[in-house]
């Protein structure tokens, strides 16, 4: 198999993890290798909050399918894997054009997954962060 | 100020915390007293994931605006929270026609704030408690 | 089984998971019984940090213990847990005479379990919620 | 002021943070510099769980304190940490002669700071990555 077909794969099943939610919110994958995943969403009215800024459940919801992608690229073929926990931290607004999120794999193993994600906006003054999420998941069998 | 006039300030001031995001998703104010908040949400397709359950992002959106709409009610007037953190368990497959987020105060001080929330699907077979969070906020200025 | 051989048998388990660190430590169990542990144990200086309240490693470690306990309560024979993540909101200093952990089951599935633990001071005074946590585990075969 | 008086300097407040409870378990700082706090504790027999790892409430506290300690290498004079909230995620067990933590800052602001903390378990045979936690700290005046 080519990087290249293995890349396109990996960004499928990535894909394949998101519906309706994602679907609508229009998230790119802008990287999928093995043990990371890297999604983008563009600003739009209804991914924000009062202040005009991404909203919480946005950057909560991206960090999943981060972090959740991450781990699934690390799995054999006909596993997926179910969130267990998700934690959030929150460390500026997330004010800029668009939203990213940077999902690492930290550990892979038989029934548990863990994964790290750096989030940022990004706006013409350049990339801030502004959020770091810890994501556990349970490994499953593929539906 | 009536019992009546306070509930529909307290829930005002929870709505004003969301924007278009959740003006988008049709959040309802089904409870607000001092130290609690509900808040629901009807099924809807941009609001689920690949196996038809409520996504990831929307609990933890959800659940952000119950625990802090629920904060938010012990504090002065002209006070306000951001989020520093965020903690989901996600318990159950958040499959139904509603889903319900309870959210009630743990703690407020002077410049941090905590809420616990459970989150319920609903469906005519009956209602099931499909996540918990916690929630810290840090009180500030309103805008 | 008479209720009190149960509650003894459970009882045993929670403090079969301690080792050397809560033998040192000195905790009692003072409440065993289905989804429900509590735990407690006397200020002695080895347990403070440098203010002279009980030390954070000290009150997650009691968390773990008292949410695990809880756990094991509503687990067949031969099945233990491993801690998978630790979440502890810090919200008042540990001040007190003694330190109570009260763990209580949130879900318990086949290979996952939840516990919520309120974490309470205790001094002449009265008592004071000091901290909470919610804790997730694995299910595995006890050793 | 030199270099090595900066890190002398640091590596104090870091220890300062701890009392008893870190005096008892004799922990070293390893690694004291803007940002960046390591510390190690090696085994003994009050710090272990019933398999002979390292007890999670000892891993936790060693994360609270390396963590803290990096938050507090970016502070001015005068100004200290208190803990909000500990997230903690265990890996694998924590087996080993030497208990490590490195935590590094994530961001520092005027009221609150962020760290994350990896800890990792030293052996003859090599090291082993055994918990991440991300903690939370309000920032607040030195008593």
């Amino acid at each position: 198999m080519s990087q290249g077909e293995s890349a396109a794969h990996l960004a499928e099943r990535v894909l394949a993890l998101a519906g309706g939610a994602t679907g609508v919110a229009g998230i790119e994958v802008t990287l999928a290798e093995p043990g990371r995943v890297h999604l983008a969403i563009s600003r739009r009215d209804d991914l924000l909050q009062f202040r005009g800024y991404f909203h919480g459940g946005v950057i909560s919801g991206l960090a999943d399918l981060a972090g959740g992608g991450a781990v699934t690229t690390m799995l054999p073929p006909g596993r997926a894997v179910v969130t267990i926990s998700l934690h959030v931290n929150f460390l500026a607004p997330a004010k800029g054009e668009r939203l990213v999120a940077q999902g690492s794999v930290v550990k892979v193993g038989a029934t548990v997954g863990v994964a790290s994600v750096d989030l940022f906006t990004q706006e013409a003054a350049g990339e801030h962060l502004c959020a770091t999420a810890t994501v556990t998941y349970r490994v499953v069998g593929a539906a």
